[in-house]
């Protein structure tokens, strides 16, 4: 277990991953108090929205306000999805969002039709341009993100082949913007990723770029977001994306049922327990993740916000 | 990775672990229903009911009468949990069970005070009592079992010392007795496991007992069930205690919220999607989980029941 890391860094996609898929509309009011609560847990970056078209997207139209109304916390950076060009700028036109740039593609090219209406080439090229405009703001281009890493409700079982084909046209990109991205993030985006797969695409996405640091993110909808998260952490990852509660899903992912990514207080406990320092206090995120279930409406997945953490037991006995 | 088996033995608890903990009444005819399709999945073992005193666990008030009533089917042995002499009398009257015995400890004093009203000298003796009646049925003494290994809600954090007393203490009485349980299986009743602390048992627990075969009894209670498996998993562990759906826990546990074992179509997924055989039928199985809820007449933890399996994806794909 030596390559398990001593702490490893939580990036909240709640907001964001939630308010996209919520079918209610919720109050941007209620969007800004758990962007605050989530602030004040110790969270070093939250992904709070996408600007994304709010025809397709409703639950983001208000995305603008939401930005302009919650409460900047310092040692907090602010983060936003953006999926095309006019999403960044849409997010660059705010001075109140810390943001870096990503080039964004996915190993199967079926989803990425679904997602972004683009075929490989087109989003090669849309991610050019996204990567101008975020340059032309003074950002830098941090990410390589991958998604339908692990396999696609579209087209099946991905093979690595496929991973490694949508990095090196993002690397290819990087090169010629000159850019040169440090981080490759793979996403389970539809849940189809097992401890046994994590393992090998970790293995040969870090083999073929050693250098690179890589992130997971990664879904609970058929229950192993956890159990994937531990066998990525037996890889020596040190950065996932979790979301609040278990809050989330793609609206274009076919997906029924909990389609959320790995909660993050299940996450913070797990690592917590293990010995592994994040940051983060997770009282305060079951007191967040409590909160998101009252905004949302109804019962959210995460297990430790109802089963308990142990801290209180532990209290008691002591 | 080469520790992980190629075969994997799941042993049903569902019927058992939930009947005794719904608050509800359940009709007799729903577990004998439930009992009924779990046989028809490939399952080996399907611990049905416990005998208890009915006036600590009504739910399982009707034991004889389920034991009654279900459908035997060759090829599947029907178990149940007896925690006392009296139980033992009462299981080994019946013909339609295939009952073996078991000797119980507790790694944390406290919580065998709540469970079984025993101190660890008391319960020394009511396993003896308990063993004799078995043996006098004919039957054999397979297990050693010991409950709260890893954490307890009443003592907190479990010691590798009191793990390795209690199966000390077992491993006497078997001496005294005359056999020998090939089976050591290790509960974490109250939900306290951590992949790393599975690692670090296992281990210390295989390390004493070599030539022991290994059996975990998790709970999720906060979420890690299945990571927890995963580990163990890693640790060569070829059997596992699950419950449908996810139903049940311990009534005495002092638990709230989803108190229930590692769900068994959950746990059967990631083990078929990881090229691990369990000779289970998994889309049977989740149709028996989908029962299951209807039975309780409220949602269960289960992903997959509700997330869908990869199969049907994969074939409408092919």
């Amino acid at each position: 277990m030596s390559d398990i890391p001593s702490f490893v860094n939580i990036r909240e996609e709640g907001p964001r991953e939630g308010f996209q898929i919520e079918p209610g509309p919720i109050a941007t009011a209620d969007k800004v108090a758990l962007i605050d609560a989530l602030s004040r847990t110790g969270l070093s970056e939250i992904q709070m929205v996408s600007f994304v078209n709010p025809k397709r997207v409703p639950g983001m139209a208000d995305a603008e306000e939401v930005v302009r109304r919650y409460e900047r916390r310092p040692g907090v950076h602010y983060s936003a999805l953006c999926l095309n060009k006019r999403g960044v700028e849409r997010a660059v036109s705010s001075d109140r969002l810390d943001l870096y740039g990503s080039l964004i593609a996915s190993a199967s090219e079926k989803f990425i039709q679904r997602n972004q209406g683009v075929d490989r080439l087109a989003n090669i090229a849309e991610q050019r341009a996204m990567a101008a405009c975020y340059m032309q703001a003074g950002l830098s281009i941090e990410r390589i993100a991958i998604m339908a890493v692990f396999g696609c409700n579209f087209e099946g079982d991905i093979g690595i082949d496929k991973v490694l084909g949508a990095i090196a046209d993002m690397k290819e990109l990087a090169g010629e913007l000159q850019v040169n991205p440090r981080i490759i993030s793979l996403a389970d985006t539809m849940a189809w990723a097992t401890p046994s797969s994590i393992k090998r695409v970790v293995g040969a996405v870090r083999n073929r770029y050693p250098d690179h640091k890589l992130v997971l993110h990664l879904h609970d909808t058929r229950g192993l977001g956890l159990a994937n998260a531990y066998a990525g952490l037996e890889m020596g990852i040190d950065m996932f994306d979790t979301a609040i509660g278990g809050l989330g899903g793609c609206p274009f992912a076919a997906h029924k049922g909990a389609a959320g990514n790995v909660c993050t207080e299940d996450m913070v406990f797990m690592l917590q327990e293990m010995g592994i320092e994040t940051g983060v206090d997770l009282e305060a995120l079951i007191d967040a993740a409590v909160l998101a279930e009252r905004v949302v409406g109804h019962p959210l997945p995460g297990a430790v916000k109802v089963g308990g953490s142990l801290k209180a037991l532990r209290d008691a006995l002591a």
